[in-house]
């Protein structure tokens, strides 16, 4: 099997429609992309699946949806205003700029270029924020900043969402949404970008219960990553040491995923004590504290975060769905293994030919398909190319209408995975389907 | 009938959860607001409507999922840089800034300040986009805007999505997201914020063929808002005339609202000639045409338009669906008549009382029924009150176990507009109510 590089998946994500590099026709914005038509069904779906998985699934957990921009007081309380900071330094002789942590270690000692041998400056902080003002007028308007995570509107919101739903602890509170830092290193596709998704889920709890829910969740989020069809030797756990652990955090776990470029951070699973409710207390000057209705205890929630990135969980699904397969005869084909809740495309329609009415009934079908499911009519080509355009974007069920239909009204449902063929009445199509997409699971 | 006003809703939206004053806890961003619990679910509900509107039932029109940040020559070329202002002006003694068309007549004439009687100072032209820069020392980064519209993505990205997918003219491209807008003037609640979300569809059409496309979409769209639910008689078209008419458009309607401050625009179907098109043509470099593979005629598509607020129609869709009702028997009820299909709850789920095993069962068809449904389960209060409550939230679907239940397997299904309950089998719920939700049209 062909090895995946980021190479080959830029390209093929451009060719198929996935992803496109954001403005192009402008010479590209290196640090943004854009989800083409398949690309955003994806990417949609993906949310949809997590968004399920938290909020639907579990009734004590709440959904969220905080604006990007937020008051500049946020982000003195959440510590990044003095400390979302990278150190950078500048060559004085070519100009390049580079994070003073990722020079060479050589560069490093001998504060010289790794380029030109040039001499470095000192380092200095640079904030990663994206500063805007608010108000027309910069000087006599705000500062805003647009917000480096989603984490902090759920911390603002944590009173009023508790209230007006009467959530009593243990809760959870999720939101998807966008958050944007000013990186001066942007490269591996869509796996680190200036503008990028995150879905997050902050879970309040009491102290003392923490670490009993900080396993549990561990264990439910990688079972979720299971449960979207990504397969487990590809997925590991990483353990912060004590020199990674943030400020904040009591413990914290990431999900690794192995991308082409190596094992990276897929989700952080984190404890972040009650770090993040004692700032805003303090700088709001609001009782942020939760009083237990039995107990009559009063006290601050700890806080077990689950924060994944919707950008990056695309990229894993790309990569792991992703297969150069030679088949038994010797043909080789390309396909994309996307679980069925998750393909941008579910079922392609076919007529075997265009002309004697086959059309006509497979237009027919896939306006009933419709309803349902997003699909794709196509009757061009040999009915092996369109199949294999369909694998190629990842579509779980083919649909073929032929010479029998027309007789019996049977037609043939192709497994995308299997390649199987079966013959199933057009009116069960719908049923059918969704009772193979129930029973999904990757082999 | 008790009038809704603006006031009311405010509050009634923070009460029950659904909108929040941004960063609340710290005074408050007057500019942006945060979806709640039922707020991010009736907003993420209607924009799936008009997605499966928009491209799962149209196989001509495909998705797309632009970044906020783009190249800035876009917005040179879509017009932005030069004329996306407010004429502003000062006022010299109490500091006060206005927007000069906004400025009682009077104070036009006399260029006093209507506040205190000071000398205004000259109109100023102030650029509506929000600027930041991109790398991280601002002087020597990039200025870059965040997009003030989402419409330019489409332009921008037009080729491939049109290669990718295989798409013959005419087409459409739909997109849903975020835009900002650094307005001085942010009033009546979500309306008109800073921060937006728009729901856009881009139609290319042959010239010639585009005025005929106008009225088809023009039809659909006004459609749209019936089939979601909204009253016919509290929508309207409104025609630009020569004097609105943008410099790009050939013709232009509104769909407006009668929102409790009035008639106000909801979405614009707009003919926006070649103009789009043309201008990125000319400022990329890249030739832009379409060749028909039929006619081998090679021309610039027009583009007909169909660009709604999100977060406006959620405004609507609240207006439109509460209710102070009084009963026949002279009680009071306050009631959110949603569609079912944008309901944030679909599903109440009751035991008659806690005791003798009927919550137990009551848990257990919420369960199953939160396999396809969004469902809330209450057992504390009388049913009567428990009612109520989802009656305020919109909840269409109640169901409660009684005794009855224990007995042959029924349980009563309530409906929210009627209040008529029937007795139905447990296992029958799920069909019976997605039923219900296809056959829904508002009384």
């Amino acid at each position: 099997m062909a090895e995946l590089t980021m190479e080959t998946l830029v390209s093929l994500c451009k060719q198929r429609g996935f992803v496109f590099q954001s403005s192009e026709i402008y010479g590209g914005l290196s640090s943004a992309w854009d989800y083409g038509p398949l690309g955003v069904e994806l990417k949609n779906r993906i949310q949809r699946f997590w968004w399920r998985e938290m909020t639907q699934l579990h009734d004590n957990i709440v959904g969220l949806d905080a604006a990007i921009l937020m008051h500049p007081r946020v982000w003195e309380a959440s510590g990044h205003v003095e400390n979302f900071t990278d150190p950078l330094v500048d060559c004085k002789k070519c100009k390049q700029r580079f994070r003073e942590d990722m020079l060479p270690e050589e560069s490093r000692g001998s504060r010289r270029c790794p380029e030109c041998g040039g001499e470095l400056t000192d380092t200095r902080k640079f904030n990663l924020m994206f500063r805007t003002h608010i108000g027309p007028v910069e000087g006599d308007a705000s500062v805003i900043y647009l917000r480096p995570e989603t984490a902090q509107g759920i911390y603002v919101n944590y009173r009023n969402c508790m209230q007006t739903s009467r959530l009593k602890i243990p809760f959870g509170i999720a939101q998807v949404g966008k958050a944007f830092r000013n990186e001066i290193v942007t490269k591996n596709f869509i796996f680190r970008t200036c503008e990028f998704e995150q879905m997050e889920m902050q879970y309040f709890v009491k102290p003392g219960e923490d670490e009993g829910w900080f396993e549990k969740w561990r264990g439910k989020r990688m079972d979720y990553y299971k449960k979207l069809g990504i397969r487990g030797h590809k997925l590991r756990w990483h353990r912060h040491g004590p020199d990674e652990l943030a400020h904040y955090a009591k413990d914290a776990y990431d999900i690794e995923y192995e991308f082409p470029m190596g094992w990276r951070e897929l989700e952080g699973v984190h404890n972040r004590s009650d770090y993040d409710l004692s700032r805003h207390s303090e700088f709001s000057g609001k009782d942020l504290s939760y009083l237990d209705e039995e107990t009559k205890e009063r006290y601050l929630p700890f806080i077990i975060e689950t924060s994944a990135g919707l950008t990056r969980s695309v990229l894993a699904v790309l990569c792991d769905a992703y297969e150069e397969e030679v088949l038994p005869g010797g043909e080789a084909r390309s396909v994309l293994h996307f679980h069925p809740l998750v393909a941008p495309i579910t079922v392609g329609v076919f007529p075997l030919v265009k002309k004697d009415g086959l059309a006509e009934i497979a237009r027919k079908i896939e306006g009933e398909l419709r309803e349902d499911f997003t699909t794709f009519y196509d009757q061009s080509g040999s009915i092996g190319r369109r199949y294999r355009r369909q694998d190629e974007v990842g579509t779980p069920y083919c649909v073929t209408v032929d010479y029998e239909s027309k007789e019996n009204g049977t037609v043939t449902l192709r497994d995308r995975d299997s390649m199987e063929q079966r013959r199933v009445r057009a009116e069960d199509l719908a049923a059918v389907i969704k009772k193979s997409i129930r029973e999904y699971a990757r082999v």
